[in-house]
């Protein structure tokens, strides 16, 4: 496998901020936004779930919907793909059922032989009440959030995180209101503008002998 | 910047899985450590407000205590470094004072000209009850969690996340117990054992298309 420098590692993750104003004439091309898609497809979730569904928003006439439900924030209108991180809500037997299934097919072995698997993820399941589930699921997709912006970053393309949106507001909206999936957090993706000065703002962190302790 | 091509991440998150088997013989090297150090001092956080820890464990004589209570899972034991990622259990006045004395410092501002963000961050923490507030730090430490494994990931390293630790336990023996943090999840960090099967297994995942959707 071909692997970075831990030097150009470091490079995008210091260059990367959360975008204040990105340049909305600029658009990520079809091969990279591929790539950023599939590294959200790709995240890790606990037991390989997946429970979350990814809107991406890149209509003009949606995203000018956008920041009046984003404490007015134009990241969602002027960037280039807008992303909304939705949670599944709930985690039941059905659910649980098609992932089964999905391994099966994947890997090709009988149902049956996953049955240890599936018992494992329902007990943890039924040991939950449905707002610890949720929390969860929710938790599962900031992995995924994680990934998508660390992602982007090493293919040079700009995000902001955004948990300032109106998650009922975004899911009339994206059309998720009676669904079994939930606005969490957005991330726009797209580019800088060159007037953004926040680009050139010291990043801001706590002394690393401060976050990291070595036993 | 120096970006990395579309096909090379790709390659690099198809790579990665939950490594079940670490190679207990082999330690990440201190350049390529450092780097995935860095990727989660680095990792984004609201308002960047780093609300967490990372204990990184490569004593043999702890790493042998970890086992028994993560389920009797191997690999904090056989990784090269263990990372239990901690979350700060409030967030109060006087640690977002201290972030905005951090702003201050690193950026040469004034404190008094971050009074606006200073009210904006207080009147978010004053509106949530405790058990959000530790739920919110808590999303944040897996933006961390996903940053982390991304990071390793390009730079050739394995991961594997771990929810299925004793927190309490882990806080015992990483000295957390009386402290403003607690163990959340942990990752263990190194290379697969060539015994690993799962490193063989078909990755699975839902149908891009039932996962994103395009608006």
């Amino acid at each position: 496998m071909n692997s970075i420098h831990p030097d150009q590692l470091l490079e995008s993750l210091r260059w990367r901020y959360a975008v204040k104003s990105f340049d909305a004439t600029r658009t990520v091309d079809s091969i990279t936004w591929k790539a950023i898609e599939q590294a959200m497809v790709l995240a890790p979730s606990s037991y390989g779930l997946q429970p979350w569904k990814f809107i991406v928003v890149t209509s003009p006439k949606i995203k000018a919907q956008l920041p009046e439900i984003s404490w007015n924030q134009t990241q969602p209108q002027d960037c280039s793909h807008m992303v909304v991180l939705a949670v599944r809500k709930s985690m039941d037997e059905s659910y649980i059922d098609s992932y089964v299934q999905s391994i099966a097919e994947t890997r090709s072995v009988p149902v049956e032989k996953l049955a240890p698997y599936r018992l494992m993820m329902m007990g943890t399941v039924q040991k939950m009440d449905p707002e610890s589930v949720r929390s969860w699921n929710t938790r599962q997709v900031y992995i995924a959030l994680g990934q998508l912006m660390t992602a982007a970053a090493v293919l040079g393309v700009d995000t902001c995180p955004m948990e300032g949106i109106d998650g009922k507001a975004y899911d009339r909206v994206l059309g998720l209101s009676n669904s079994d999936y939930s606005s969490v957090v957005g991330c726009a993706v797209g580019y800088r503008d060159a007037s953004d000065k926040n680009a050139f703002a010291k990043k801001v962190r706590f002394p690393t002998d401060d976050l990291v302790e070595y036993l």
